[in-house]
C-alpha cells in the first residue's frame, strides 16, 4: 500500500502509552489527528509530525479509523459522549472506534449498548485493550487483545496489526467485552506479582539479604518472574525511574475487584493487593514509581544488610523464593479461574499471559495443570515432582519467619491461608497432591 | 475458712493483669509473694500489702500455690526454668502451678512434658488463661478457661474461683492444652473485632459521618460488639486511656496464626489482621492503645464530618453497619471451625464467648447455627430471615464504596471474598442461603 493510500486516523488520549502508539503510527506514515486535554503534549505531538485538533469531535470528524487511548472509563465516557464537543457527534458513518483503554467489561458492553441506543449503531467498535509498557508502544509491538464482531474486527485488524508485535495480536472470541476480559485476568498476574515484588525484596531486607544479589539470584531460578524482573531494578535504584505509578495498578486492580464483586466470583489475592495500594495512596505515595511499594515492609526497619555466610544466605533466599512461589501459584490459580469464569480459552489466556507482564516460571509450569484441572483431565491423583504441600511447606517458612520479624507478608500470608484451606478441604491430606490442587478453591 | 486458714501464694508477673490479680487475693486475705523483673512493680505490690521476692526461685519456694502471670511463653519458659534462679528448683513437692498467661497450645503441652521430663510430674500444672481485661482483674472477676488433669483442677479451684466471676470459670475438657486452646479460639473474634472497630469508624469517617453519633448508632443496633463497645469510646478521646497497646493483640494473634500453621488450619481473617497490626510495628505504633490503629485507615484524609441529611446518614451508616457485621459473620465462622478444629465443646465456647470481649451481636444470634451446621443438624436449606445472599450484598455496598473513597478495608475485603468463595461452592446462588453456610469454607 503506497504512504498515501494509508488511512487517516484519529488518537484521543495522549499520555504514555498513547503517545507512543499514536507517533509510531505516524512513523508508519498515517496522517495521525491526535488529541488530548493536556496541551503540552499536543505540542510535543506536532513536533512528533501528528496533527491535533481541540475538541473530541474535531479529531474524529471525517476520519474512518478512530483509537481512544484514554487512562480510564469515566474519561472514555466523557471524550465519546460528554462535554460541547463530545466525538460521538462527528463520528463518520461506519467508523471503527478501537477502545484501547483498560476498562471493565461491563463498561466497553455498555459503550456499545449505548451507541446502538444512540442510533449509532453502524459504528465498528472494537474492545482492544493493550499490555507492554510505554517502549513497546512506542516500538509498534504491544500485546493486544481484541474482541468485537467480525466486521469490526476484519475492518480494524491492519491497525491492530501495526500497533502490536505479530506474535502477540490475540482475537478473542466473545464478542464485545472478551478483549477486556482477557486483560483483567492478564492483570491478576500482573497486580498481584507487582506487589510481590516489593514484598520479596522487602523481606529480604529485614532478612539482612543484599538486594542486588537477591534479586540475581531469584532471577535465575524457579521463582522468576517478569515483573520481579522489571520492579526489582528500580528497587535497586530507588524507584527511579517512575516507569509506572501506583494509582495505575491500583486502577486495574480496581476493575479485576469490582468485575468480580459484579459476578460474584472471589479474588482474594488481587483483593488483598488491592488493599495495599490502597493504603499507600493515604500515605501520599500513589503517584510515585509502583516499584516504591517496598516502602510499606521496610520502614522502621535499621540496619539493612547483615553479615551472613553462604550457609546462611542460601537459606536465607530459600525463604524469600519460598515466598515468592507461593503467592505466584495463587495468583496463577486466581488468573485462571477468574478466566474460567469469564468463559475464555484458557489456552489462548496461557499463550497470552508466559509472553506478557504477568508471566512467571511458576505460572508457565503449573498453568497448563490447572488448564488441565479445570477441563477434568487431572486424572493423577500423585503429584508428580514438587507437591502442593512442598510449596506450602516453604512458603510458612517464610511466613514464620516474617512473624519473628515482626513484618507483614500480607500476599504470603493470603496465599498461605489459601493454600490451607485448599487442603482442608481434601480428605486425605497426607497424600502429596499435585501444586494444580490450589484452584479447587476457586472452581469444583 | 478462717483468714489465716488460707494458703500462702507465690504470684509471677505483676504486669496489669497479674497486679491486679494478685492484689485481689492480697484483699482476700492470701499471703501473697510476687516476683517481678521491674522493681517498682515490687515496690507498689508492697504497699498493697504483698510480699516480694528477688527471684522466681524465692517467690515459690515452700509454697504450694504458684500463679504465673507473665507476658509470654518465652517469659514462662525463663522464670520456671532459667537463669540463675529459676522457680523449678524451688518448686514443692506436689505444688499446683497455674499458668495464667496466654501460650499457645503447643507451649503449655511442652511445658507439661519439660516437667515429667526433668522428673517434676508431681506438679500439679493448670493451663488456666484468663480474658477480661485489668478492672474485672482487680475485682476478680475475670474469665478463666481452665484445663489439666483432674488432680490439677480439684487442688487449684478454690483459686481459680477467687480469680474469676461465679458464672465465668469454665473448666475445659482436653487436659493442659485445652484452657489454651479455648483462649485463642476466643481471641480469634478479639483479634478480628479490635481492627474492625478502626475499620468501621475509619470508614464512617471517610463517608463523612460524626464517629460520636456513628458509634451510639452502631452499639445500638445489630451490628454491636463488645469491642466496639469498649475501643470505640477510646477512639473518641484520641486513643487515651492506652488501655491495651497493639503489640499485645498482635501477640496473641501470632499465637492463632502460628497454632493454625502448626496445625494446617487456615485463619484468613486473623491473618489479615495480624498483617495489619504488624504493619503499625513498622511506623512505630506498637506501644499506642489499639484503638489508634483507625489512623492506618484515615491517614490522608482532610475533611471529616459533611453536613449530611438524615436520609443520607440513614445510608452511609447502613453501609458501616453492613462492612462490620459482614466481618463479624466471617470472624465468628473462622472462630468456631478453629474451635472444632482443637475439638473443643462448642456449646461451652459459645457460652465462654457471648459473655467475653469476643462477644457481638452477630456471633450471638449466627453462632448457634454454625454450630448446629458443625453437628449436621442444618437441615433447612432455606434461609430463615437474613440469608448469607443478604450480608453479602450490604458488606459488598461497604466495599464498592470504600474503593471509590479509594481507602482499604482489610477485614471487609477479606471477609467479601470468602463469602464469594462460599457461594462459588454452592451449586445453586439463587436460592437464599442460611448465614451459617460461611463456615463452609473452614470446614466441610
Amino acid at each position: 500500500m503506497a504512504v498515501s493510500a494509508k488511512p487517516e486516523i484519529a488518537f484521543i488520549g495522549l499520555g504514555a502509552m498513547g503517545f507512543g502508539m499514536a507517533t509510531h503510527l505516524v512513523k508508519q506514515g498515517y496522517a495521525v489527528t491526535g488529541f488530548d486535554v493536556w496541551p503540552p503534549t499536543l505540542e510535543r505531538f506536532r513536533a512528533a509530525g501528528g496533527n491535533t485538533a481541540s475538541t473530541p469531535a474535531e479529531a474524529v470528524r471525517g476520519r474512518d479509523y478512530v483509537i481512544c487511548m484514554v487512562a480510564t472509563a469515566a474519561q472514555a465516557q466523557s471524550v465519546l459522549f460528554e462535554g460541547e464537543h463530545p466525538a460521538l457527534a462527528a463520528l463518520s458513518e461506519g467508523a471503527s472506534l478501537l477502545l484501547c483503554s483498560t476498562v471493565p467489561c461491563a463498561y466497553v458492553q455498555n459503550l456499545e449498548a449505548q451507541l446502538v441506543e444512540k442510533g449509532r449503531g453502524d459504528v465498528l467498535l472494537v474492545d482492544s485493550p493493550v499490555s507492554g509498557g510505554a517502549t513497546r508502544a512506542a516500538d509498534g509491538t504491544l500485546s493486544i487483545m481484541a474482541g468485537g464482531s467480525d466486521k469490526a474486527l476484519e475492518k480494524g485488524r491492519f491497525l491492530l496489526q501495526e500497533l502490536s508485535d505479530t506474535s502477540k495480536l490475540y482475537i478473542v472470541a466473545g464478542g464485545i467485552g472478551a478483549g477486556s476480559n482477557m486483560k483483567m485476568v492478564h492483570q491478576v498476574l500482573a497486580a498481584v506479582k507487582i506487589l510481590a515484588t516489593s514484598e520479596g525484596l522487602g523481606f529480604a531486607q529485614h532478612l539482612g539479604l543484599d538486594l542486588g544479589y537477591t534479586y540475581e539470584s531469584i532471577q535465575n531460578s524457579n521463582a522468576s518472574a517478569w515483573m520481579f524482573g522489571h520492579r526489582g531494578p528500580r528497587i535497586l535504584s530507588e524507584f527511579k525511574p517512575i516507569a509506572s505509578a501506583i494509582i495505575i495498578i491500583l486502577k486495574d486492580a480496581g476493575i479485576i475487584t469490582s468485575e468480580a464483586l459484579r459476578v460474584g466470583f472471589s479474588t482474594p489475592m488481587t483483593g488483598t493487593a488491592e488493599q495495599v495500594y490502597l493504603s499507600s495512596i493515604g500515605r501520599g505515595y500513589g503517584a510515585d514509581d509502583d516499584s516504591s511499594l517496598i516502602r510499606l515492609y521496610t520502614e522502621g526497619l535499621k540496619d539493612s544488610v547483615s553479615v551472613l555466610n553462604e550457609d546462611d544466605k542460601a537459606k536465607k533466599l530459600a525463604l524469600v523464593q519460598g515466598l515468592l512461589r507461593g503467592i505466584y501459584l495463587c495468583g496463577t490459580a486466581e488468573s485462571l479461574a477468574f478466566a474460567k469464569r469469564c468463559q475464555l480459552d484458557l489456552d489462548q489466556v496461557y499463550d497470552l499471559c508466559i509472553n506478557a507482564a504477568g508471566g512467571s516460571k511458576v505460572f508457565e509450569t503449573v498453568g497448563p495443570e490447572i488448564i488441565d484441572l479445570f477441563r477434568g483431565k487431572q486424572t493423577v491423583t500423585e503429584a508428580k515432582g514438587e507437591s502442593l504441600q512442598d510449596v506450602a511447606t516453604q512458603l510458612q517458612e517464610a511466613v514464620a519467619e516474617a512473624q519473628r520479624l515482626k513484618m507483614p507478608l500480607y500476599l504470603g500470608t493470603e496465599a498461605s491461608n489459601l493454600i490451607r484451606l485448599a487442603l482442608q478441604h481434601t480428605p486425605d491430606q497426607a497424600e502429596p497432591l499435585p501444586r494444580a490442587t490450589i484452584a479447587k478453591v476457586w472452581a469444583v
